[in-house]
């Protein structure tokens, strides 16, 4: 995989160049993949008879491509041999923002709209090297542990892809931005941080499992950061 | 406001009904409900010249009305007197599922889409009274020490707001469903929870609050899960 910081920035676009809060934009792909791969869930926005949808849904980047599990929307997208364009949306709450007037209220944040035309992958071997490939980026060894994919497990699931065209970033932060008028408000003024945090594992209860959780999910540690575990694996 | 258990079903679309894993699917206002008020980042979708856009932004829920703050789209919106198409989707993510083949492999989560018809909330009246609830949605009390929001404050944030036309919740909340042949596989096998969690708070570092965190955001104590707060909230 190339070093994503020797690559030039995204082009902003008018699709992606930031209007509300332009000091907030970045463009650059260090930080546009960051935000990316620090998450599981994007939402996809489709466009189907000209209404917008809005899928929650797993995804996993490659390079410059994009890739995720298909969704009700995967049954229009195979009729569209030439793709549908689409919006890869992935944001991060890290914090609410409790500033001295209403107005500057606000919230700690990092989120990347990504932008593409998207693609089925049909071609079972490319499918299911898709597959093992995000369950190794999350669980680094696991696809050794169990067996194949089979053909009827192929086909129950949609691979989609895309190259991103263009993509913008957008964070905010720092503390609250108060104008010094409002500093004597009777009100206490801050940051409260928000983060997704590993929960102790549960066995599963229908069939105990044969080996311990510490060798395949030992690397989710209870209280660790979700999104900071998520990018020192692709990092690594 | 209505209590939601009383009020029937949303009625599913060809839209909201959902396909995938139609056992995860849930339309009563109640289930639907409880997952917005959940939550604080909704993920809205536009269709713009005929593409799609994913705006991460903060939206709450008014009885069968949904407000959000404006976004790049807004100026968009604005030429559009009936209003614009959007679906608004909100999703928690709730756990790992570590299962004994790749294609079991999944994610607990609970997520809503809601569709409707997005305007603008123009009337300045009506925009403050807006800005404020939400305001009093997440730090009941506050607007009472903060000033009045200003006219100029107003005229930089755009507010919409859209009736649910319909909706529809998904969820899954069980650990790995495996295949009986798959047992013997030497792998783990469970859950491992992921949720969000509140941090200690971080008082402003440019100008030292006057009053204590505790009277203000004491509702927000660290290591309290953020979706539970937010839900409490609204059922106060």
């Amino acid at each position: 995989m190339p070093d994503a910081t020797r690559l030039p920035p995204f082009t902003p676009t008018p699709e992606t160049r930031i209007r509300r809060h332009p000091e907030r934009a970045h463009y650059d792909r260090e930080t546009v993949f960051a935000i990316l791969d620090a998450a599981l869930m994007c939402h996809i926005g489709y466009v189907i008879d000209g209404k917008p949808y809005v899928t929650p849904t797993l995804f996993w980047r490659e390079g410059e491509r994009l890739y995720w599990h298909g969704s009700s929307a995967s049954r229009m997208l195979r009729t569209q041999a030439k793709g549908t364009p689409v919006c890869l949306t992935v944001s991060h709450v890290d914090g609410l923002i409790l500033a001295r007037c209403a107005f500057r209220h606000s919230l700690n944040y990092r989120a990347v709209m990504a932008f593409g035309t998207a693609h089925i992958v049909d071609n079972p071997v490319e499918k299911a090297a898709g597959f093992n490939a995000f369950i190794e980026r999350i669980y680094p060894g696991r696809t050794g542990h169990m067996r194949a994919i089979s053909a009827q497990e192929l086909k129950a699931t949609s691979l989609l892809g895309m190259t991103i065209e263009t993509a913008s970033a957008k964070i905010r932060s720092s503390g609250p931005l108060d104008l010094e008028q409002d500093y004597a408000a009777d009100c206490w003024a801050g940051t409260v941080p928000i983060t997704q945090v590993v929960g102790a594992p549960v066995p599963d209860p229908i069939a105990p499992p044969r080996t311990p959780a510490e060798r395949d999910a030992g690397h989710f540690p209870e209280g660790g950061r979700f999104d900071d575990i998520l990018l020192a694996l692709v990092r690594r």
